[in-house]
């Protein structure tokens, strides 16, 4: 049975276990999960309410794309706990001779960049869930407007918590131009996300 | 079934459906469920590890409120969605006569008093959780120290998240002392909260 099929609170067991997964890069991509989610409600609260006529196809679009979002994100969990794994199983290889050495040095340099890519995707898919909360949060039904801000808050959590893994991984990158891309990447994001995240908060407060 | 005993991926459906509950007042729970979560997951992988005897006992204090809090912030999942349905039952009582009328503001006061005490009581939960990952952080296994990284973070998203809810609720409060102190609380709370986690996600990054 894969982690999401489990009932939340063994996840949250599981996630407290001493086990080396799930761990934080899972709770990361939760939490971006649960942000998409709640876009995806402001936007089924909103579609069909009276006087919210003209946001409809707005509505619809964001909905379908924080739905993919949510899907997304979900998927990441296992995504997580396999790249981790995967690195984990590297660095326990045989390393006696100096064929093994290289095999093991290659396996570690692949899993590193797996599990270096994984929470950098996660990062990118919470980015755009912070964008649609923005605009779920400007033209929602303003009693679910909470819910975009709760999003959107999620979001940025998740968001920085992706970079954690980020920081860990790509320093030991062997390939120096991808690691330095991969850190440009994930500063660029959370930068703008830091920005973005608190001005769809101050929205929603105004609206609250 | 309980929502936290539903599947996890069943759980993100639901956030996502048209429906008033689940809402960001339960992601808000589940977000700070993960983050105690991983402040024990920091415990359990430290324990009993070479060179880490000197700090066994910290370990077992914090693990025992990082799992006391992770149960506390489980059930208010629960407690959440009762809040809200009661709130929005309330408002649809009769209000055709005085007696109507008398008995509709009562509900409506007691209800908006409990829909404000439960996310205060969820956003001191998570203000224990950013101190014990604090601890956790400074003094558990460097291999796990990004779970307690994750942990402050998620422990933070769900403070300000459970924070919009007293901020709806509290304003609406016809006992005008108890909105004061509901509000002052929350602030003080924020404030502390923006700070510590602040200062957590330093310490882990710099033991990254």
């Amino acid at each position: 049975m894969s982690l999401v099929q489990e009932p939340v609170e063994e996840f949250l067991a599981r996630l407290a276990s001493g086990a080396a997964t799930p761990g934080g890069g899972s709770a990361a991509a939760i939490m971006g999960a649960m942000a998409a989610a709640l876009v995806s409600m402001v936007c089924n609260v909103t579609l069909g309410k009276k006087g919210m006529e003209a946001v409809e196809s707005d509505m619809q679009s964001i909905r379908a794309e924080s739905e993919a979002l949510r899907l997304r994100l979900t998927s990441m969990v296992a995504l997580d706990v396999s790249a981790f794994d995967a690195l984990m199983a590297a660095y326990k290889l045989p390393k006696a001779t100096d064929e093994d050495k290289t095999r093991r040095a290659a396996a570690i340099q692949a899993s590193l960049t797996r599990a270096t890519e994984v929470p950098l995707d996660c990062a990118r898919a919470c980015a755009a869930v912070i964008a649609l909360a923005q605009r779920a949060g400007e033209l929602g039904l303003k009693a679910v407007i909470s819910d975009a801000g709760v999003g959107v808050l999620s979001a940025y959590a998740a968001l920085r918590s992706a970079a954690l893994n980020v920081y860990i991984n790509a320093p030991a990158l062997a390939d120096r131009a991808a690691a330095e891309r991969y850190t440009a990447e994930i500063e660029a994001l959370t930068e703008s996300a830091a920005r973005d995240h608190e001005a769809v908060y101050r929205l929603v407060r105004a609206r609250l």
